[in-house]
């Protein structure tokens, strides 16, 4: 499999005017190998050049690793001491002839500390975006990676049953979390979740990005559960919003206009139209409602290895949704200082429409 | 607290010949203003200046955040389509005048996605590695730090002695890995960990960087667990090794010859002597006994707010230990193919020596 998916990056090199990638530690370096790197102060640094064997630049320590591969790699790897680090980069892009030539990169991965060590061996390169490139390669998930992430949504959805009736008035938002993130691996996520769970009460839950903190959950709160799971490399990214006891008739409102836009988002992804019509379809409902203003996000983001990625629903992006893409449907109303919600589920385009992998009752639940 | 920490940066800006340094989402920004900000797709960067009010370059989402602040920045924030983030970042530089001028920058942080919009908005400057500056402010730990770790090397030892009843013959690395990230959760340890911990047996515990397999204990396995917890910010970074069931008779040898070379590592630790001293001494241990060419890493890495961070305890780094300084003592032997070991404690240096935080027992112990 990763054979396949390393043919169709060198073939799609040779038609973008790339001699190479540049790869660190990240998703597509695991897409692309099958094999766990992680960042760290040593740089490991993968180059896939059009049309010759892969090289791999990685500490000593880590060199077990090649034997992971599924094709063949040629590794230079070094020692401990950073000062022998360029040399090394230098002999690994020298043998690939790659100064001089153009070596895409992934600026929203690449460090500058993999980055300097790559342009110290081969310094008179060029290093344009290759976001585009890498990005086409992951964009249409294929079966296997459907199932991976249908699963990912049923764990969090279990976890998220599972601690529903353990959410009582009183208790810190770092409580509910932990007991949410216990459950979300005895259900079978794995360790490492794809995002820290957002718990947010009260004017917390006003704040789309919210860390959960010591507060305590009262009666009248708004509660936002943003939440995913992680299997076999996939992950899952939901959200749901409880009232805490009884809640003011306005929050029960926003509630229900969220949730109609959140509808009207998931009815509008089908193939062959632009991205930009699933953002419209759900902030139109929420501007109808007068509170257009009050949406201060994009209405999703495309899912997959990681929690985001492309494509982006946003409403000046006419990309094309394609079978296979997947994505998050997540409007929200966010009054500041008060309280928010926001409503989040997962989709993926068919040949003739799209399949929603989450369906957890998205109606306003008490909780306390 | 968060002023304290910004005037000692602005101080040693102006005595490093620095006009500014760019900072993205990572320990450095969150040490100097207790506020949490996410690696994403969208760049978040400060700028702090040698003698003007820092810059916050973010999100309109996001903007709420400033309110956090403990002290005044100018916020300069963008909306969701990327092609006008430059603009936002050259108002952003210019504001502070820092076209042409010095800015530092943190090359294992920055990633390519903020460092190419900073320099779109300063093209003249240069962007110097500050690492040496930034490290420098998290160097030495105070009295609340180390409290903070502390109590994170408690919760993993909590946690790892609730799991070792668990662990049986037959069950998989990953079913190990769950039930202690659970145990680090129920004793108190933030859901976002330092790092996923490592769980790896038999020929897998031979790899120092193994992530956590399917395969299955069995008797006669070494068992090694490098694990860690957050407590406020702060983090421990462990490792114990374990026989499952009756191991060869070189196994356990191989553990003594561990465990002596982390008890003389630990014992070199104290104000005044180089970081390479404390590498040798653990290093000494193992060559003496004939595993030398086994041991294929350094000694320890400093730690605090990051699970690597500086001091590194490498036989080349002549850095002299002072007092607050924290690092790991971790020496490994590891067979390749067959099995490995590595004993791993915390500690921090002292007025008069060193205290290590850890001290849950180092010698084998029989599991399964």
């Amino acid at each position: 499999m990763t054979q396949s998916r390393l043919d169709k990056l060198t073939a799609s090199l040779r038609t973008s005017g790339l001699s190479a990638v540049a790869l660190n530690p990240g998703p597509t370096l695991t897409y692309l190998t099958g094999v766990a790197f992680h960042l760290m102060e040593r740089p490991v640094v993968m180059l896939i050049s059009a049309d010759r064997d892969p090289v791999l630049i990685l500490p000593e320590l880590e060199l077990p690793k090649v034997e992971l591969f599924s094709y063949k790699v040629q590794a230079f790897s070094y020692g401990e001491n950073p000062s022998d680090w360029d040399d090394v980069f230098r002999k690994a892009t020298q043998s690939l002839g790659l100064d001089g030539k153009r070596i895409g990169v992934e600026p929203r991965q690449m460090r500058l500390l993999e980055f300097r060590h790559v342009k110290a061996g081969a310094p008179e390169a060029d290093y344009p975006d290759a976001s585009t490139v890498l990005t086409a390669l992951r964009l249409k998930k294929d079966k296997a990676e459907v199932d991976a992430m249908r699963k990912a949504v049923k764990i969090a959805q279990d976890a998220l049953k599972a601690t529903i009736p353990l959410i009582k008035i009183g208790m810190a938002e770092r409580e509910v979390t932990s007991e949410l993130v216990m459950h979300l691996l005895r259900h079978g996520s794995e360790p490492e979740l794809p995002f820290a769970p957002i718990v947010s009460s009260g004017p917390n839950s006003a704040n789309p990005h919210a860390s959960p903190s010591e507060r305590k959950l009262q009666a009248g709160d708004l509660l936002v559960v943003d939440w995913g799971a992680a299997y076999d490399g996939y992950i899952s990214d939901l959200t749901r919003t409880f009232a805490v006891g009884k809640v003011d008739e306005e929050y029960r409102t926003i509630h229900q206009i969220v949730q109609d836009a959140n509808a009207a988002g998931r009815a509008a992804g089908r193939p062959g139209v632009p991205c930009a019509n699933v953002d419209k379809a759900a902030r139109d409902v929420i501007e109808a409602a007068g509170y257009g203003k009050y949406f201060t996000h994009r209405t999703g983001h495309g899912i997959g290895m990681e929690a985001h990625e492309d494509p982006y629903m946003r409403g000046d992006n006419m990309q094309l949704l394609e079978p296979g893409m997947a994505f998050t449907v997540e409007p929200g109303i966010y009054l500041t200082n008060r309280n928010g919600v926001r409503i989040e589920d997962n989709v993926v385009i068919t040949e003739t429409g799209a399949d929603v992998l989450s369906d957890m009752p998205r109606e306003i639940q008490v909780v306390g």
